[in-house]
């Protein structure tokens, strides 16, 4: 049997050549603790710095506003409690449709969850009435994991920034911060944080094609932060414990890969999905397209086909050598209905109903072709 | 110039050729997220629940009992703080020469700290002069990453079991857990958790030849604790984050490897340091060891050459081609004395006059005899 179809790239990335090939060296050979003085290890340390520039590069920010962590979730977490911890009586607005490792470190702390359009985008007039004058932090995924919709970040911090102008006119000197999630966003999108206007802003290895649990959080100078992990002191108080050169190296490798090639990329893929998406909804009858098709990642499609089991279709695709998703991978095990459908209005029926399909580096104009294939026969064998 | 000598193994360890080759499928050809439900992606969730087992089966604890962590100062703060957020009123002991990672997230509490005696041994009695009817913790270190020593972490569970006793009579229901850092204990010394008797125990891959930020936080059935990285609910809902299946298995390799091998190579190791420490104390006058020589890790020495500078040492020995440590590599960056040298009673200018050398696998007799010719020297240099 010819190798399956891999159509999960929002779960998972394969380590690229070029990932590996940056940590190889500091594995073994130049395995030094960074914070070690003799020369080899203070060669160690100048490598990650260099690692940390070219991340600040790619953001047009600091050097010293990237804090690397073990992964998104971590750098999400630290985002949030890293702010609310220091405000307990503050509240924090976080979108319906964001991921858990969002929703759950904003719900120890007054959390309020700002609405989604049908089309799975931030309505702002929405948030803009949430936003109170105890509201310290907004947390708005850039681009979404399960419908791939894209947020309007720069809109959001305009509105933000008139906002925090009034209230400091008024005398409330509480921050008002916005932190994007950007792990799903950072093949394919703009990640310049003046631009965006963003304070903070969560990237992920294991979503670019580089080492699971690596990443970083973007904290703009001025935003200050509770750590979440305590200790020897590294990435300056923030996140202690030894560093990991190979893997933070090779994020800074591949985030830069990617960024530099994203615009070629995403119409690459864009035109493969927009193929996939026509196909499918021409020979399936009554299928849905979850989120706007404007506003939306290029590799991603999710799809709802009236009347079948997600999570069944799922498992027939999977023998017929195409693998692919119900929603979320961190959910996959749980039964319940996708939180991003449910906020977009679905039924719980319908949200059970569906498909997420995410194109990547490695997926081919074949592949595609033969996936359109095999969904339809898994769907119609279903009904 | 030939290689350079490496005698710091305590603060970082080169990646074993068995940790790379077990590692390297779950890279690329099976990167897959281990919660996605396709059959490849099931596989790697097996093969990490087999990687949990290696662990438990060195443990000799249940599978259910192992959380991996991306690293042990991660572990260390998920156990301290894990607890003591449950039980704000309460308070914690540590003894003073604990690791930053244990020290700092117990000073968030009401941290109290056990001294230990002038040979770096806990003073039980001491301890138990501590324990009141609000201790719900007490972490202590099983062995000492600057010094070496091992505490009798049996005797002190013992001693805390007998107080348990006498506290449920009393009706007093608070828990008292006893957690060990185990990091560098855990190339030589018995991690049976049932014989140690220990509630919670941190490892970390860094230290026996695997990557660094992997590890993991033994946690007994019973024991509640609060997560500090909250999400998608990976390892039970204590460590969110996609896991890294290629570090963890990587990491259970090479525990199940360094304690199949611990024996012969603690042997080895010892006698080595021994021949070392002999050389240098009686070729170098006014030389003192720190630390007691009966109840130490076999790859550790740690001596005061006093009249010296520690850190002008250790950049002399660098330049002569020995690559050694002041003390703990995560506080090589600031300029105070170590916390563990005064602890034991030594003075500022004694703890600054200090050498750490820590030997491992890649560690030869002919290395061992040109290192103690280049010390002797070194030091003579500066007196």
């Amino acid at each position: 049997m010819s190798n399956p179809i891999y159509l999960d790239y929002a779960a998972a990335t394969p380590v690229d050549d070029a990932a590996l090939k940056a940590a190889q060296l500091y594995l073994q050979s130049d395995f030094y603790n960074p914070s070690a003085i003799y020369q080899a290890a203070r060669h160690v340390r100048d490598t990650v710095e260099a690692a940390r520039a070219t991340v600040a590069d790619v953001l047009g920010c600091r050097d010293q506003e990237i804090f690397f962590t073990a992964g998104g979730t971590e750098a999400n977490n630290l985002a949030i409690t890293g702010v609310m911890s220091l405000y307990p009586e503050a509240n924090c607005i976080v979108s319906s449709i964001e991921h858990e490792s969002v929703l759950e470190p904003a719900a120890q702390y007054n959390r309020k969850l700002a609405p989604v359009t049908e089309q799975g985008l931030l309505d702002l007039p929405q948030i803009e009435s949430l936003i109170d004058d105890h509201t310290a932090l907004i947390s708005v995924m850039y681009a979404n994991n399960e419908i791939g919709t894209i947020q309007p970040i720069k809109q959001l911090t305009e509105l933000v920034n008139a906002v925090k102008t009034q209230r400091l006119a008024r005398g409330n000197t509480l921050p008002l911060y916005v932190h994007a999630d950007a792990c799903q966003a950072a093949n394919y999108l703009d990640l310049h944080v003046s631009r965006l206007g963003v304070d903070m802003m969560t990237l992920n290895g294991g979503k670019i094609y580089s080492y699971k649990q690596s990443g970083c959080l973007y904290v703009s100078r001025g935003v200050h932060l509770t750590p979440l992990i305590r200790g020897g002191g590294q990435e300056v108080g923030l996140r202690s414990g030894t560093e990991n050169p190979a893997a933070l190296i090779a994020f800074a490798t591949m985030l830069q890969k990617v960024q530099s090639e994203r615009k070629d990329e995403s119409e690459r893929l864009q035109s493969l999905r927009n193929t996939l998406s026509a196909t499918l909804s021409q020979k399936i009858s009554h299928t849905a397209i979850n989120g706007s098709m404007k506003h939306r990642l290029p590799n991603n499609l999710n799809l709802t086909f009236s009347g079948i089991d997600g999570e069944r279709l799922v498992m027939q695709l999977d023998e017929d050598g195409v693998q692919a998703a119900t929603g979320s991978a961190c959910s996959a095990s749980s039964d319940e209905p996708s939180h991003v459908l449910l906020a977009l209005g679905l039924s719980s029926e319908e949200a059970s109903a569906s498909l997420r399909l995410t194109l990547g580096r490695q997926t081919t104009e074949a592949e595609i072709n033969k996936a359109a294939q095999t969904i339809q026969r898994a769907v119609q064998l279903q009904r």
